[in-house]
């Protein structure tokens, strides 16, 4: 039999983002202060299907024996999801997470922690993201997520999620 | 054929908590006062191969839109399997998440909510717990979550949680 | 600070099931019959938010090493939420999958694997089951899986689920 | 502030597979004659991190409604993880899955399944994959999943899975 040369593609219809990483950002601390976004969470890219977040953990972020705890990494992961999805989708804040997963892989390391989003399904009422969460420095993931996001009806955006 | 009158049940092999749910919140306030127990989170009960933790969210904890977001939830989640846990083998801090999962099932109404962990399993290196999620006074769940943990070997117990 | 005397419950809205197991049984022998439903698989009970399923695993469920595979106690997890929902429902048999997660716990001793489903929310459109696997004659669980499950619109039936 | 030019990368430390994709489907063959390799699942490739493994569905994969049933390609993912490990590990066939998740997100279209495995961890005793899965022809993903692997210890091979 023929084998195949192949390189793993998780999706090939790509999209645009509409929004910039700037421009998330700032709607951001605008409209949901509490998401530390701007200050501890910074959005440092958006590109066709991705979105990519530093964290700088702090204290109040550290589980017994010093290292970054599960639901700071799981925030996160999960905020890495909603900045892909709204800069995509454009400025729908009402959309919420619906399931989400994660496999913790490794300790992290001191320091920020860089979480890369890529949009695996962007439908007009589904989205779905996977995220590759690792130290500032360190090739391998700290962890690795999935999380399934719900995009109300009538955003009254026609164009926006106009896949399937 | 014969068709059973049957009861759902989850697990035989109950083990008795090593710790009340006081203790495990003492404990928690002074190692890990991050962790917001005996203030935001407080330790309800625990008993066999369960545990309950009840959260009061502040502003903080809110979602455009204003309902509890999900890594609130998430991070209340973890922390009530976490809670079961050391209350079932002891004071055994280094416990780690491995995988955490959770569907979100319904908008949580405005008050406190409680986070109702059972242990699925409870070996010496693995625990599994899931936790159903509601609002209070309310009886549908507004999360369910399964999340399995990683014990340290060596935990200086001869035979395992023979804490203390 | 007051300690409760709490169970763990995972839900109250009770439902009673339309079906008994064996019209579920009937049902997806005769329109179903790749699943093995009456033969490899028999339904042993529905109950209130339940479904118990029985397996007999043959060689062609064998993982190498002897253990039954997990793809085939995968499969028996997902049909024993699809017959409780069915169960539920009654017979809807367009509703599908949409996540599937799930955590092996335990080789499986050899014989028979007993599938118990709760459902965890059964709303118009979505519904949820968690599903305890052991061996016959065994306590502690081989695996525990959550599945959710689409339920398509429109069943022909004005209050959902008033089957038939 | 300045905004990175990033793609979306999994995984650095790159490891060669060991086996090709027709050693591993021999292996399979011979070993695992019910797993249906050379038959109904093809391997079409193995790379660095990567496998792809090629399903014919056929009529006892289908669920009711003509499509391909969820649990036909639960145990098509979990293939492909198991491909993946083998080739970049050597047959270690004992490696079993510890924990799976899989959301399904469009319906298949008749005709082949193609998954494409990337392996995200390959540690000495735990390898975790993801596996994009579509329709021959079709970019948009029918699922996607994640698997989580245990391979056993002392596999007798002091070079297999000599990563950390």
């Amino acid at each position: 039999m023929k084998r195949l040369d192949v390189q793993f593609k998780i999706m090939s219809p790509m999209k645009a983002p509409k929004m910039t990483a700037g421009e998330v950002e700032a709607k951001l601390m605008s409209e949901f202060p509490q998401g530390g976004y701007g200050k501890r969470n910074r959005i440092e890219a958006v590109g066709p299907m991705t979105a990519r977040v530093r964290m700088t953990a702090d204290e109040r972020n550290l589980h017994p024996g010093g290292t970054v705890s599960g639901p700071t990494l799981m925030g996160l992961a999960d905020g890495a999801v909603y900045v892909a999805i709204l800069a995509h989708i454009g400025w729908v804040p009402l959309a919420v997470t619906t399931s989400f997963s994660i496999n913790f892989l490794k300790k992290p390391a001191p320091g920020d922690i860089i979480a890369d989003c890529r949009l695996i399904k962007l439908g007009k009422r589904l989205a779905v993201g996977e995220v590759a969460l690792r130290s500032e420095g360190d090739d391998e993931l700290v962890a690795h997520c999935v999380a399934t996001y719900s995009i109300p009806p009538n955003s009254g955006l026609p164009e926006f999620g106009s896949s399937k």
